[in-house]
């Protein structure tokens, strides 16, 4: 991983391209090994070679959706938002070509157990829960722990909804939620 | 359909009673037709003379689950409850079996434009809400409308979150959320 941009990086780079563009658009159990080595570029031996099996494949693109700056909860990232914009930030309309949480999505298909792709996913939703919390805690909310747990839910749902319907609008369903959800937990907080 | 018992349903029945089980805990796209027949006891010629192919099988499975009786949301026709209980009961844990919302599942899986399960799936959801919003108005709500869709996004997010963390207490989460939006919807509620 430290050897960026080196002729070895090349391949696995190419790669995880092409299953975070196959896996997230298409489903993980859908694509298969032959489609995803011709839009890399790159022979199946070179794949297995980087990656030993597809289910490792999938956990390294688990890793990848996980830290990608695509995500809509990246938003409490935001510098130019306070903190209470930051939490409000997430139920903003996602993009056109939004097709719910990749973690999520790859939650309901993997459903071996052992999958090494699991406890990425798990990991993914407990540090957006603990990054929640604290992004709850610094808009000042009396119960910090209590908002971010509800703010989890009512996110996820509005992702989840979107998925089920094809319809952006359980953004708009979710966001009066939140709201009302974040007005009552932050004692001076003004709609 | 009208010919229950005869003997030219029942492979249609074993095929749809293993579709049942294998695609609600395996996933759609990782149960292959090798195994459906197996499970079913049928031929791979007897299933495609009666579905036709994967496609219609699944938009069929998917009729099946939607009016399936073991449905969380099937609470909101129990007689022995008053509609405000109804609506409290969506968000009481499931059996530990629940692996998220197989109509929802599907969504996530089915990503072909025009696949004959997507407007089941959309059915499902649209007759839910339209349900929850009729529940919502027996129960008092001054919007209905507005307590139904609120309910909504956060019933499906409670399942989902289950499902990416393998955890029931997704519910817990959702609980007071819940009943905090029921109590500000219904003038005189009480917890």
């Amino acid at each position: 991983m430290e050897n960026h941009g080196t002729a070895a990086d090349g391949p696995r780079e190419r790669i995880l391209s092409a299953a975070s563009t196959l896996f997230y658009r298409h489903g993980i159990n859908a694509t298969g090994i032959g489609e995803l080595v011709e839009v890399a570029g790159v022979s199946k031996r070179t794949l297995y070679q980087l990656f030993g099996s597809k289910d490792e494949l999938v956990a390294a693109y688990l890793r990848r959706m996980s830290a990608s700056r695509h995500l809509i909860e990246r938003c409490l990232d935001r510098a130019d938002l306070t903190p209470r914009e930051r939490l409000v930030a997430l139920f903003d309309r996602p993009r056109p070509t939004f097709r719910g949480c990749p973690l999520h999505n790859a939650a309901v298909e993997l459903t071996e157990p052992g999958h090494p792709g699991r406890p990425v996913i798990v990991a993914h939703k407990r540090a957006f829960l603990d990054r929640l919390t604290d992004t709850a805690r610094a808009a000042g909310a009396r119960d910090p722990q209590a908002l971010g747990h509800r703010l989890f839910v009512v996110f996820e749902g509005a992702m989840a909804l979107a998925t089920s319907t094809d319809d952006r609008n359980a953004f708009d369903y979710a966001r009066p939620v939140a709201l009302a959800l974040i007005e009552e937990a932050v004692p001076g907080a003004d709609g």
